[in-house]
């Protein structure tokens, strides 16, 4: 293997056979080939991407490089759940309890905020106490008692993948159909699961907006997970406006609470029970998608998730009383609402510059070692469709001070656009993507 | 300047602003940025490509990385010829001291033998004792005695791009028509030059061996001399089949020595005095194009560029009398006739197998610091259009031991085609290149 001579290969749109790869691969990850060499590697596979089995090399190299789990003692199907990332995403923090509720162990390893989105780990630290880092022994003993467990990713897992990421997020090479894919599938298959729910973002607030884009994305991660023997499903899901009405990441705490109180808005409340109902169809193969449906309702409608939550908060040293008291969760200091200055219909939310503003007012990293206030967000008054009358509220900033008040303030009366007419809005989900191939779903199109 | 928005720029396809690639190239200059960010920038060049605007930054960082010659001294105009490489190219040989006959000074500094190829520096150790490199004040002591004087790059000239032909070379971003152009016209531009002539090479034994593109290399170079005031024409010639009949270093070197003697090949010979014709031109504008080929015509039959080539000989350490006496010129051990297997006509001699033969053979490099045996190569006795019965002379093989010979003799007779009906050729000068625009010349086909 001549590195140049794969990264020649690359750049004229060849295949690398598979031998090759894996070399060039293996000895980037032991310091026999240099960075430089990697970044033009990269780059070219930005113009000239990879085929199946290459991404395949890339899934199974990087799997290799780390440790994997084995949670094979456990009495029931693993199944996770991931998100490509989005504005207001906070399925995963309801989601999680409500499968365990459903017999399914969730052994979810998730990240931080990153770029224009919040991360799941920043929002479980909304819970006082919370740790997101344990032991892998405690990690097994939380998901053997409570059935789900959330934590961040752990150093030994894919470090090939930590090695390529830290590469491509200096070199413009992180909008990469198969590097995302093979990045995430890579710790996803690491989690020794029986099945996988991909949750792929579409849309302006999305890492990869263009639906073209998306599809490929959510097929390519669907392909590794069969080439791999991991059952996944991925759902397209819209992402042109925030998913709920709370953006920041306790604001977002907070909501998915009330959805698994059956107070959250509709569209975060339907896309959970999806991805419920998804997942209980991958972990028992028996039961029909109706059933399916119906006990994932049934669950959420009980409380029993909610209490769910509450258990795996104190498993993981948290203060759960929280849930119960959710005034209590942490907020900014200064708070303004914001009103329409002209009467019509909401038109559209743009989701992406209210992610950016929350890390503008402080609530998410520039670098990975910045702090972070959990508080700062906003909170939606308004969906695309409502009508407004001038002075409505269009929500309300949660800012560190006035001046972000103010910031955050005009970031959201341009975010929201007001007008005569109906919006064109995207299907909560529009694609329903298997190992069978890609079925167009477009049935929830009013949420 | 932020050097991942730099990279993200070019990927997308944006002209970097001309301050912030200055500084991107500054800062990869002083080791302030990363050989890998600057790898995966080149390689988004590879296939974005650089306006005119950013080659132009390009050049000028080059440039103003090194130092610069002074030879405003020199009593005539300073022109100098440059050749993008192939096979059998020996033309600055002869073509240097018949320049420097014609008045003009010719600040010639060359490379070594690249791929396939060979180089002038290489070919002119075949005068033994020539020294190639010289201190800066005697380069100029023999170009004030004799007109012309023929070196390797020094060091000091533009620093910047042998750093990043260091890195393009490990990182498949070598063949990308604006980094070609640039790194060639950096260092002519360094030369102090009142005009210069560039050879294009176009076809199968090229670097650029598409006419398209090889046309936009020329009109990269000629674009770029114009914009830092030199004045620049580039010949597009033909590289489908070998340049005269000799391959390999010291055959070369004989080759152009019997050119000036008269009695070289019909097509060096022509190429010698059109480029001849093109350097008086620019030197001496007042000369018209019909007095300037007579000129060099004259000067070339007179002998009296042999002369100049003695004298360039004695002048740089070497041992002129070589040039009345070529058989003493080394030759390799081993040399065995290669005969036609089948009667008709030639239809193609493939110039890069004869190349790579030669590097094969031990008379190029694999790496910078490889000895090379300066005897090996090929001495063609046919050219595309010659009429060969079995039996007859394709050429001989110069290697340095009998396993050489078998090999270099079934690499020639590969590369000779023989059958019915009449080559394809490309005419030996194809397109004239300046900054006027590109003339189709196209009359010297015959050759």
């Amino acid at each position: 293997m001549i590195p140049s001579r794969v990264i020649e290969g690359k750049r004229d749109g060849a295949s690398i056979p598979a031998m090759e790869l894996e070399a060039f691969l293996q000895d980037f990850l032991h310091d026999r080939i240099p960075d430089y060499q990697m970044a033009a590697f990269l780059m070219a596979v930005y113009f000239q991407g990879l085929d199946g089995a290459e991404a395949d090399v890339l899934v199974r190299c990087m799997l290799a490089s780390g440790s994997t789990l084995d949670l094979s003692h456990l009495p029931g199907p693993r199944i996770d759940k991931h998100s490509t990332g989005g504005v207001g995403d906070k399925v995963s923090l309801a989601l999680a309890p409500l499968a365990a509720e459903l017999g399914l162990y969730v052994p979810m390893m998730s990240g931080r905020g990153l770029g224009h989105t919040t991360g799941t780990l920043d929002k479980l630290e909304a819970f006082p106490g919370f740790r997101t880092r344990l032991e892998l022994a405690d990690f097994r003993r939380v998901l053997e008692d409570v059935g789900c467990a959330m934590i961040g990713q752990t150093s030994e897992i894919a470090p090939l993948d930590r090695r390529l990421y830290a590469l491509r997020d200096v070199t413009g090479t992180v909008p990469v159909i198969p590097l995302i894919a093979a990045s995430i599938m890579s710790k996803k298959l690491a989690e020794d699961l029986d099945g996988l729910v991909l949750d792929v973002k579409v849309g302006g607030g999305a890492f990869v907006p263009e639906e073209e884009r998306a599809l490929l994305l959510a097929e390519t991660m669907v392909a590794m997970g069969a080439a791999r023997g991991l059952p996944t499903v991925a759902l397209l899901t819209a992402m042109d406006r925030p998913l709920g009405r709370a953006v920041g990441n306790a604001l977002e705490t907070a909501e998915a609470v009330a959805c698994l109180k059956g107070e959250g808005p509709a569209d975060l409340e339907a896309l959970v029970l999806l991805e419920a109902a998804e997942m209980v169809a991958e972990g028992f193969p028996d039961v029909g998608p109706a059933e399916a449906r119906k006990r994932a309702e049934a669950a959420l409608r009980s409380g029993r998730a909610l209490e769910r939550l509450e258990r795996l908060v104190s498993a993981q040293g948290g203060d759960s009383s929280i849930i119960h008291e959710p005034r209590r969760f942490l907020t900014a200091p200064e708070q303004e609402a914001v009103t329409a200055e002209a009467a019509g219909t909401v038109l559209a939310v743009d989701p992406r510059p209210l992610g950016l503003a929350v890390v503008d007012l402080g609530g998410g990293r520039r670098r990975m070692d910045d702090d972070i206030h959990l508080g700062v967000g906003f909170e939606l008054a308004v969906a695309p469709g409502d009508r407004v009358e001038v002075g409505d509220p269009l929500g309300v900033v949660h800012a560190l001070d006035l001046d972000g008040v103010s910031r955050g303030g005009s970031v959201l009366r341009r975010a929201v656009s007001v007008g005569d007419g109906q919006p064109a809005l995207r299907p909560l989900v529009s694609h329903r993507v298997s190992s069978e191939g890609i079925v167009e779903v477009g049935g929830i199109s009013g949420l």
